[in-house]
């Protein structure tokens, strides 16, 4: 049985070809060498952090070392850092057969896009007219890591069903589309969104969806055995889930203005997590039977009021302001686990696996939304003349923006992610259906196997069964040779 | 058999019922909606959150962004919000069925109690009279962090012993209780505590001791069991420990005075820590057989030293002193594990899960006395006249304190700490023995199954089996129906 | 044959007596009570950590506490610290039954070691002439960290194969060293090694390898069931890569120059990074059958760039140059672990169980050689006249060297670096082969089982065996009793 059982597998795996012994290291090298040719060309050191800092301390009247932009926010930079490797890595561990891709693929395609993303950003935002150059500091390394970021949501999404080269790929196209949706957004219409409510999470959640939609997998209950957790995998993902809790106020608080700006959007955030972390519960609770809390909600919907408070994080959004955002994205988000994304995958074909759609999109338009009104509603007795000039950049060509048109333009910016994750997501996801990428037939989803050598199990099934002569099978490749497991006579 | 065995547990459990679906989302639900209201009338963003920073610069003469508290506080904070949410959290997870409580419900209560703190607290010390609000800041957040600190200490007691519904009233309470106490301590007496020894350590350790003496559980020996760790749980807590200890430094000085007051308490508590390591190692295996050491030393005690710190933290303490407290601890912590826990246990009826007595009240006690003893013998020669002053806050209505009689109040700190976390504790958990929160019976406790939903654990027994036709019951919760296991014949 | 096999076991165990109860906890208290005295006799708070920090705000003119170098280094020390305790700790965790040894140990030698960092690198470069003592401040801290991450390093090497009570003498030893060939290094020859590719990662990795060949087992295979990873082993040490990772543009800025320098090396150290990780994932998949990527590659490999930028981090390498040296490094790391390993082992004797020949050693002298180079080369042109000075300390006895003389003496720091490295280790390496430090046997190498209280493992052979009244031995030291797994008849 072992044997037409293998054969079978072996006819089911020949139209699929994952051996990515070519594709996958021939797309890393001649990747990297370009960004090096890229890197070579364009990209230099800002004045802060080039040796002749010294000099431009002197000449712009600068009298400390710590008012180098390094100071402001290095400390929020190694936090998102933590949330892109650790946090998004970890929190796609739950799986248990798929902790190896989910935190190593993870780890790969984010090192791949930060290098990019920096080119990217830096045509569209930070190029020197005078030299033709990109000059970059720490804030562009933060830049960067919320570039990769939108491509590691869209990864939530097709977990387990895309090969390692498909992943390149989508976060080559992905980082490109970012870094346009970016400059429409905050450049062209102006609009504000420090925690990136829209620009990244918005647009990363509907770009990996309508990749996932694209690349439908009928027969994906084939591999329902390896799609769910394990204890363990469940506590692994609880590192993730929590990194990304913690550091959230980091992350909405990285880019925004010095002093106040940053201490706001931690606050807002800080409150808005809180809040959401309860009605998690609260729902998870309430639908589940015997009123068990599930950790699929814990792990993921706990985050929901982070996304949203993402726009309006340095705006007066007021601390009860954030507790109701959070408030409401707890529950919808929870909901969205429970109701939702069912009916997402019966009746639209999109196989959601990490409910990107609960934690990311919805959240990701509510957190638009409240921005476009909170924007709107903004009044110089709340923010003070000057600091409703510093909040929203009325300067230059928008001197003449008043509060009401600004939350116009917010809406306006959430309509580009939209079409932007939509579009780019529907246009990458075809070309991810070329059948040369390796990707994996339907039954062998969510499973390390195929992409790494994964270490043989002999632990599972300790001593006593071998001192007692029996031939035990652990390796999981081994299925060609049956095994049996016969008592000692 | 499996059927009896079935009926048997159906029975036991019918006195008590784990179901929590109603009362758990209406705790949450009331809660945070009451968090909201109280909010909305209460809590403002302060002066260096607030937009109008940058008029508040323009009359205070501040010529930087740096000097806003938020770059002088927020790497501690974030520190601090690790130590809570994953240091806490994680440490608890040693268990080896109680990891998803552990590190969930610490998250849970944890995010609840936040909240509750920023009223608690403000309401104390950072009312404004001009316009009856709470002004907030990131000091704020790293006191409400503080403040929850002490529930989770005490969670640590009662583990696997309560519901979540419970755990909720507990913090509901202990917040309240810490927030009085912390004001008497901190205002009334004007007692010094950095890092929290007597305000936190102590008050947290006795409630949560005290609690689980009232809810004292004769039979609890049913689910010893489930009281052991297994390799990998070990190596999670590991992970709670190592945050923890990392970070300690950043919870005694994060709140300390600009300046040299967090340097000098972020150096005492990483010189304290290190010494702690070593003597816990070194008692350990002395008091082992053949010389092994135990995980739970490990886990706990070498964190004994940053406890026993804490109040004397920002005091000139000198490098040898807190090597001296930290090697004290390492061995009087560790010889609680190794003696004082049975003990307590079988003499004094106090069930201590994670042995906080030993990690918290005991350490915490001392750190009390070197406090005030620290305190007592300060002088002028070692501190400077200014340092002095600016050390003990010798200001206003206390302008005339000699450090004589500040250590005396020192001492009077750690006694009104110890007051309130046994009388609140036995007061709480006589509202916590009424039989209405959905605690679970003795022979199940530590088990998750109760208010987690458990993934199958069909890894353990892998395909082998299934390849030879074997029936393989996996689901822990399927106990009703018997499996066989049987050869191939 | 259970009662066979125990006697066997038992027979090899007598000569190596791994019974650590006397010598372990007298080396730790003798040790720490040492501690305690020098640091009494030498250790103060420097004028930024002392009291007296208001005075002498005042004498220099100093208008901020946001002068205070707390704030400038304080959120990079907290990096290091985690890097040394989670990073190292974790990283080695990779084996199936070696974990508590690799966190507990790791945990226990740091903590033991920079203590002693503190007096050995404060005697020769912060003792106070007028006083004859030691000043700390976090600078301190950090440096005791960094002296011992060589140690840490030194531990991969033997990994698996020395008692506790060695790994102190070599920390002991290895810090000593390290504190006189950093003297060297850094003050008499003034190369300059801001990340310590010479100074920490080359001395570190051949101090160990040096006494892993000198401890050489000849008959390490019977332990090699014992020396690969499970799963979950697997996706811990993920978390020790990733902290790694993450921080080190922290750990090669820690101590560099304000301003400026630490702003360069942090982008510098991050784009060798993220370039070595695309190459280390190409080789791995290039070389392994199928394409397939081999975990202990990423868990190693993609830290060499880091490595390899330690010394040219501060440099004006340019950020193409930094992609460049980890191109490189990736590559030649992860052939390393290919091609270098088993010939070390085979030819000449090394067994090195981390594989820090290929993580650090390589890296570590390709590292000296990029500084050597970039110092070489350096021009005012590029740096700028002030530029050039500062990053080269070209001031007082050294205000007359060129930077290609300079390039000449960063490559003579190398060569000490191999020299002490090398040296040391053979002597340490004869210290530690005195047959009285409580090493086992070679067959019981890699097991926690000799040093560490282990839990059962009653959770593998799960509850449905029971119930069908199997016996079942889980627990690992049982061996003794044969136990039968039956079917139920």
């Amino acid at each position: 049985m072992g044997n037409c059982l293998y054969s079978a597998t072996e006819c089911c795996d020949r139209p699929k070809n994952t051996n990515i012994r070519a594709s996958f290291p021939a797309v890393c090298f001649v990747w990297q060498i370009a960004m090096i040719i890229l890197f070579g060309v364009f990209i230099r050191y800002d004045e802060e952090s080039d040796t002749h800092w010294v000099e431009h301390k002197k000449s712009h009247n600068i009298t400390s070392d710590a008012e180098n932009d390094f100071y402001f926010r290095y400390p929020s930079f190694q936090d998102v850092h933590v949330m892109i490797f650790v946090g998004f890595g970890f929190l796609m561990t739950f799986l248990k057969r798929y902790s190896f891709s989910a935190v190593g693929f993870n780890f790969l395609i984010a090192a791949f896009g930060i290098q990019w993303a920096l080119l990217m950003q830096g045509w569209f935002h930070a190029l020197d007219p005078t030299d033709g150059k990109i000059k970059i500091g720490v804030e562009s390394l933060i830049n960067a890591d919320f570039c990769v970021a939108g491509c590691l949501i869209a990864y939530g999404a097709v977990l387990g069903k895309v090969s390692p080269v498909q992943l390149l790929v989508m976060t080559l196209f992905g980082v490109t589309l970012f870094a346009v949706e970016e400059y429409i957004i905050l450049n062209i219409i102006h609009a504000k969104d420090a925690g990136g409510s829209m620009v990244i999470h918005t647009f990363g959640a509907y770009y990996g969806l309508s990749i996932s939609w694209v690349l439908y997998r009928p027969n994906l209950e084939q591999s329902k055995h390896l799609q769910g957790s394990v204890y363990h995998s469940d506590v692994f993902a609880m590192i993730g889930t929590l990194f990304l809790w913690m550091f959230w106020p980091s992350f909405n608080s990285a880019i925004t203005d010095h002093g106040d700006g940053q201490h706001r959007a931690a606050i807002n955030t800080y409150l808005s997590l809180a809040s959401t972390v309860l009605t998690a519960y609260a729902i998870s609770s309430l639908f589940e039977k015997k009123g068990k809390v599930d950790m699929v909600h814990i792990q993921n919907s706990t985050l929901a009021g982070g996304v949203a408070v993402g726009t309006a994080a340095e705006f007066m959004l007021m601390p009860y302001g954030s507790l109701i955002v959070g408030f409401c994205c707890g529950i919808i988000s929870t909901l969205g686990y429970i109701y939702l994304s069912p009916f997402l995958e019966r009746k639209l074909k999109i196989q959601d696996t990490c409910g990107v759609h609960n934690l990311h999109a919805m959240p990701g338009v509510i957190g638009g939304i409240v921005g476009a009104i909170t924007a709107a509603t903004a009044s110089t007795g709340v923010y003070g003349e000057e600091g409703l000039i510093n909040t929203f950049d009325f300067v230059g060509a928008f001197a003449k923006r008043t509060p009401a048109i600004q939350g116009g333009y917010q809406a306006a910016g959430l309509c580009v992610s939209l079409v932007f994750g939509i579009g780019g997501g529907i246009l990458v996801g075809c070309v991810l259906k070329l059948p040369i990428w390796g990707d994996v037939a339907d039954e062998h989803c969510f499973d390390d196997e195929f992409y790494w050598e994964v270490p043989e199990e002999e632990e599972h099934l300790p001593p006593i069964l071998e001192y007692n002569n029996h031939m035990v099978m652990n390796k999981r490749t081994d299925l060609a040779e049956p095994h049996y497991l016969e008592p000692q006579t």
